[in-house]
């Protein structure tokens, strides 16, 4: 079976926000077997949402539109939707004692007329109770399709998801069982990869795909397959896993279906019962923030500094100024030493540190921005590395931060 | 004018990364006069591809197509427009010479047949020069309709949007302008900031458009309009955005058309010459990742520290641990006294502190989940509240790093 997910708001189409809905409410769908044919992102304009339930009508089984539902003028999803089904918005007693026990529990204000309104649902519609918002969600049936209206607040939308329309789509669908599974490579750019399979690749069977996600230093490899049998489907779709990784194995580093490289960090620390702990310059706090976004990271994860300023780097984490003054604070050396001071100072059994120059975004001539060392103190010694990231700030970060993942993941492998 | 954006591979459909070219891509449109009409992600897949192409060309006269460019098997985009636009691949010296370049420079070893491929391109297209990587852009012309076609790579397809798309875009195309102002208020809910809006909301003229975007813990009113006569269309635009003003006067923090509130933060410091520093406990380094995320905040960032464990706390950052045993750990005295030590400690003008319990995703029944404390140290003492910002993780985690902000924001602002 095939859905379409729907995004409704002007500020997806001038770049306001990223449109993060999709990706979520689309890995939620693959798991449970259902293939996203389009992901279609529209204005808050009433001929343009029916235009798009009309054309997504003849392409999927099941149709999910978020966004639009909000107490204000501008969001019209509820009466478009209501015209497409050629229906009657009615009052609905349960959402609108929801929404009077929301506003005395976390408003202190009654609720506004334009608030009462979200109460009003077409009277098709089958409303899914919205626990964390006042607009609820609507499930409606035409001929044998579903469309789904959610609102866009991602929160909202997510616990809707789990608690409604999955278990729903669940029990009204016969799907086939998706099964993918993704390698993690690094170190290798995406042309030599596929030369290297190209053998491999060629002798796939027809019902298995295989993707290639390319990006900052790393290719993914994405096997896919879909069929009624799940056992089979798995044994096949592992089996060249298999082979894929003995092809790769001086690059592969895992596989990354549902696990970040810092979740798979978090859980050798947490099997080994060690701890790490962070000295970033240039990344800024992007490695602590992507290690503190993991449930329980608090179990192996003592804590980081961010000594921006290079006097810190002396007053805070201990690094010797004469080591910083000899060496220039880009350095081997003082990346090392920054890793062992904030190992002692966390009393931790790694720690990574960052020095570098991540620059403006557009080169300003200095030929040493882009330059990264990145080191990471383990509990035997300390090992190090430099890199020349390029010019562009964002991309010299997120590699930085990337790389530095990576190399605190081998160290930990090895001990 | 219009555009279409497709954004074309698997990975998006089945949710394995996020979609954020889309945004660029409109932003960048909207800034010089196109308006998008639709962003469509659809799979590697000819059959969907040529009808995506279609139904783009009865919608739009510009089609910016990204993504299916790479040297490997599961990359189409090529073949496929060159089948609708009834054309033939023919090898392009300049770009090949361009990869044997790139290949000698940063890959060091020879490019490999895969890698040769991408110099084909369609005869009728104009070739986009990709500077940082080996597949070009290409430009095409079909009656009156552009479509230009970009790889996914979000750093290549960014440069090629400023050295080429956008240049040629402005030369062929009459744009009206577009123009949009938006301000940013927080503390008070959707319903009630439309509530005392409707007066002026309902006389607004015709041609200027309100959008609400309503996010953790802020609204953004957007005020939109487009016309021929830029001079004409901003003063009315700013003549109901200063009305807009003076009714939320209470609430509003400023514009955000261009400018993050990280960013604001900086400028104003920049112009104060003072400086900031931050003690992240619960938010792990988010804070610090958004402020380093801006080129030049080594000019008033000097630094952070995550003491994650409670005994860093006093360990490190020097909070008196009698404090913390009295008050416990999230508590308004801890992070009070957070914030003062690490403003002398990174000897800086303000400083953040942030403590409290971002929790497992899904309640746990600690009631205490949720429960975070923010003091804002400033050049003349200390301000602080507690929060109760819900039981999901992510949510926690983003609400405190964005009332961390409003409140650094409003004392620096006072100061």
């Amino acid at each position: 079976m095939l859905a379409e997910i729907i995004t409704i708001g002007d500020e997806i189409l001038i770049g306001q926000i990223v449109d993060t809905n999709s990706a979520y409410i689309s890995k939620e769908l693959n798991k449970i077997g259902v293939q996203v044919y389009q992901i279609t992102s529209i204005q808050d304009d009433k001929e343009h949402i029916l235009k798009a339930l009309e054309l997504a009508e003849n392409n999927a089984d099941l149709i999910i539109i978020t966004g639009g539902l909000g107490p204000t003028k501008d969001d019209i999803t509820k009466s478009t939707i209501c015209e497409f089904f050629n229906d009657t918005l009615v009052e609905n007693k349960k959402v609108l004692a929801h929404i009077y026990r929301i506003f005395s529990q976390y408003i202190d204000s009654d609720p506004l007329p334009s608030n009462l309104l979200q109460a009003m649902v077409p009277s098709k519609a089958t409303v899914l109770q919205n626990k964390h918002g006042t607009a609820p969600g609507m499930w409606l049936e035409k001929n044998k399709t579903v469309f789904v209206s959610m609102p866009g607040v991602p929160y909202e939308m997510k616990y809707l998801m789990q608690d409604e329309v999955l278990p729903r789509v669940i029990k009204k669908f016969n799907r086939p069982h998706i099964y993918h599974k993704t390698l993690l490579t690094y170190g290798m750019g995406e042309s030599e990869v596929a030369n290297r399979l190209e053998d491999w690749e060629n002798a796939l069977p027809k019902d298995i795909k295989l993707a290639y996600l390319p990006s900052l230093g790393k290719v993914r490899l994405r096997l896919s397959s879909k069929g009624v049998n799940e056992k089979l489907l798995k044994e096949a779709v592992d089996d060249e896993m298999n082979t894929l990784e003995e092809l790769l194995k001086d690059i592969a580093i895992g596989y990354e279906d549902e696990t970040s490289i810092e979740q798979r960090i978090g859980e050798i620390l947490v099997k080994k019962g060690q701890s790490m702990s962070l000295a970033e310059s240039c990344t800024g706090g992007g490695i602590a923030q992507k290690i503190t976004e993991n449930a329980g990271a608090s179990a192996y994860f003592k804590g980081g500094i961010v000594p921006y300023e290079t006097a810190l780097k002396t007053a805070i984490l201990g690094v010797d100024d004469q080591l910083i003054a000899v060496n220039n604070v880009v350095s081997i050396p003082v990346s090392e030493a920054m890793a062992l001071q904030a190992k002692k100072l966390f009393k931790s059994d790694y720690a990574i540190a960052t020095t570098g120059i991540a620059g403006p975004t557009i080169g300003d001539g200095d030929d040493e921005v882009g330059t990264v060392c990145i080191a990471i103190a383990t509990p035997t010694g300390v090992v190090s590395q430099k890199f020349s990231f390029g010019k562009a700030r964002e991309r010299v970060i997120a590699k930085a931060i990337n790389k530095a993942l990576e190399m605190l993941l081998k160290e930990i492998l090895k001990n």
